[in-house]
């Protein structure tokens, strides 16, 4: 499918796609490009690359397809280089959290660069965790990729990166960047934010007595600040809007409360369950198609 | 340790503690009382149950430990009939998820019970299932029981439910009924309301595309609201207060996005983080005690 294929940042994601690629002989050369060469070592232990450079203009000489899975907050800094070193006629993909704001910067520094297509993905899989280690083969299987393509191409590289994620296991779809970033404002997101607040209810002394509930509720609470600081950064106007959503539902529930009005609370609680119901029936459903 | 066990509604809780005592051989004969035939059934081929009735008299006469089992909202049409039938000198034990209101209910009827002996507890155990169906020997296993001694009490009916309550896997914590309900406010019945509001956040449109993060989070979401109503009929004012602060947390971290105020907004998920590593060391080290 790829002659080489060069992966900025194995990491979780990055190296998942690595580890997958590899094992589905989907490129005949993985090499993992990197800051750290710790990073990098663990990347080539579990297998995620075939070879490691710190060297970016060494890394994607020669490339036919640029996978770009640092996070986010990185992409200023390196879509200038990126753009520099890449070779003329490679695909360029990158699988950010959020789309609007990445586009814009890769699209700015990728001006000059006529014959390189960039072509937006999400992978929606991952896990609280990061890094090589965390890396998983089977990360993508039965999972769903959202793919953002540009305007003008939907003809050579948008089938090529689609036909990429069928072949790893996942359902791609399509739909525009700014779709994408108000959609994952309502499912990823806020739920993060959601997951956060809730641990600031609970103090040392009550931890204790937790049960099942609480830990899958806050469980993406475990998640690494950082790269989420720069999904909040990058999509930030979808975020506010939909925390608008969340906090006034949760005032609506809040007035039931005060009001003692039991009726209104069930009904709340009752569209809830219903549609947590269906949302159960569709992964149920996604995961009998794996 | 019981000659006869009446078990008044052998659901989820109130069946797997038949199943496990059986397990145990921790009492000689467990009748499970029911409103529903069918229900009953169903608890004695699971095997919770060793018989059953439909009749309370019955099921009570000649037990020395009654435990009811029942979703709160029975409590104030049950603690009558159920102090008319208990024998003189048997031990009352609850295991509803709040613990005032219900004390208050189950003691105005046993007044003239003298020598009834109720012990409150909670069970901090379960799933979003219900039913004798979902019940489960192993569902206390590593789990914390909390137990809210009434306080001319602590000489003989509270030592028997502890011992009890561990022999079934349980570590067992004894506190105040009003510390009691604080505390589940907080780490169930608020979590239960914002993973409950994160549904009311995602239309059908976007739920296609969820990916593990919002399933974990609103899994709670699916559990039946009638019995979460009663719970929230029976703690309304604690969980207002929980809520109070829920609400007050997101807040603070919509007025960090409002004004782009990433530090703060940073450091609201970093608390949330260590906070939750911990939840996840105390989890860690509960299991480990199994």
């Amino acid at each position: 499918m790829f002659d080489k294929v060069a992966i900025v940042g194995p990491g979780l994601i990055g190296g998942s796609m690595g580890m997958a690629m590899r094992r589905r002989s989907l490129a005949d050369h993985i090499v993992g490009i990197g800051r750290r060469q710790v990073s990098l070592d663990a990347a080539l232990r579990v297998g995620a690359i075939h070879s490691a450079t710190l060297d970016l203009n060494e890394g994607l000489a020669g490339a036919d397809l640029v996978v770009l899975a640092t996070p986010i907050g990185t992409f200023e800094r390196l879509a200038g280089p990126v753009a520099e070193a890449i070779d003329p006629g490679a695909v360029l993909t990158e699988v950010a959290s959020s789309k609007v704001q990445v586009i814009e910067t890769l699209q700015a520094a990728l001006g000059a660069c006529e014959d390189v297509q960039l072509v937006p993905t999400h992978p929606m899989a991952g896990s609280e965790q990061s890094g090589p280690l965390a890396a998983d083969e089977a990360l993508f299987e039965g999972s769903v990729c959202i793919i953002t393509p540009l305007q003008d191409q939907e003809t050579e590289a948008f089938p090529r990166i689609r036909g990429l994620w069928q072949a790893l296991g996942a359902t791609v779809v399509s739909m525009s960047p700014s779709q994408h970033d108000r959609l994952v404002a309502r499912i990823s997101h806020v739920p993060h934010l959601a997951a956060s607040a809730l641990m600031h209810t609970v103090d040392e002394g009550t931890m204790h007595y937790c049960g099942g509930g609480l830990k899958d509720t806050t469980r993406i609470a475990a998640s690494s600040p950082d790269l989420w600081m720069d999904i909040y950064r990058s999509n930030r106007e979808e975020i506010r809007e939909a925390m608008r959503d969340y906090i006034g539902t949760l005032r609506r529930m809040m007035d039931a409360l005060d009001a003692d009005d039991m009726p209104a609370l069930r009904e709340q609680l009752e569209q809830a369950r219903c549609r947590r119901d269906e949302l159960a029936v569709r992964l149920a459903e996604r995961a009998a198609r794996e």
